[in-house]
């Protein structure tokens, strides 16, 4: 069974407690923290294809993996001080998404999804 | 009740395939839309001291939350692409830091945190 | 002729002078600017082929060159800020980057240039 | 005398060439590298005080001095292979600034600075 995110979210408030690591864990500080990690998930596509991206070898699949576990970890901790539900958020922008992206209009089209 | 992860995980990708963006969505350039949407939230906070970015107004705290829902959708999307369980990776990376970083080693300092 | 660096950092300092936005200019908060004009670079390209990013039409290559121009602003105030000569430093890393990688080991290599 | 960017550009078109990396080297790829240089001086600020962030220790002032020159390098990379020259449109785009932000409008504010 997969973890929850309310799980995930109390484990991570209570690591920061512990460490006493709440002083450095405001909305903008953390903000910077997950920039810096998503950036090392750009570091490992910056030089390859499209196509590779696709077919990472074993080793880089483990590599990428941790990354998106980093960011991910800063952004239940963002979200946390910030006192927003990720999921309900998430689920409320898709629906906004949604009503403005009609699949008539945008079907195929990079430019239509770029422009929004 | 919260929304399960991989209940966002299925319907994202639903959103991308009905209109036909999959082909858009290599690893690559989904890493890209991520960091693009969290330099927006970066930007909210860019000219806020961190006491500041503890308390936004009704207003920005409402765009704040879109901003992370953009971020985290982003992010189910590149994990989903690459095969990650988010929530698994976490869990897993969570045990790793708390070996990495314990209680009486790091307690209070930003100093620790930073260098890991 | 081109204009200098050094009259870049003048203006720009007189700039912010003018309007009392120094208090604002910190080197954490102009990292944060800086790191937010660079994602908007990235949004142009991050759907487009590598191919179509090299001819940009008449219209994405105007704005383009407004986010170049949005980047250096940002970098060279950081740089300002930190009393770091731009021109200088990237001299001598070039230098190092020189004695790193020397051509007949890197050479048309990806993975060597992404190790280093 | 200052290193001119001209230069610059030279050498690093030169260094590019001499290890046959030109082929990596696409407007969206370069892109990702600037991003990711750019994320390296974040990740030394994220966890400083604003006023932490102006007095950095010598090493610190040597390892962010080495990260400006990263992002110069890719700066300069990108703007080579879209045909842009950095200081004429840095020019352009503080004149244009000057219009947009009188001083008499937004002296001191940094909401001012944010809206634009």
């Amino acid at each position: 069974m997969a973890v929850q995110l309310e799980v995930l979210r109390e484990r991570l408030a209570r690591f920061a407690s512990e460490r006493d690591w709440d002083q450095f864990h405001s909305p903008k500080n953390l903000s910077m923290a997950l920039i810096a990690e998503t950036a090392e998930l750009i570091e490992h596509f910056q030089w390859l294809s499209e196509e590779d991206s696709k077919n990472l070898d074993a080793e880089k699949q483990q590599a990428v993996t941790m990354e998106l576990a980093d960011i991910f970890i800063f952004l239940i901790r963002v979200a946390d001080k910030l006192d927003v539900n990720l999921a309900d958020a998430a689920w409320k922008k898709i629906e906004i998404n949604e009503a403005r992206y009609p699949v008539e209009k945008v079907k195929g089209s990079a430019k239509r999804a770029s422009e929004y």
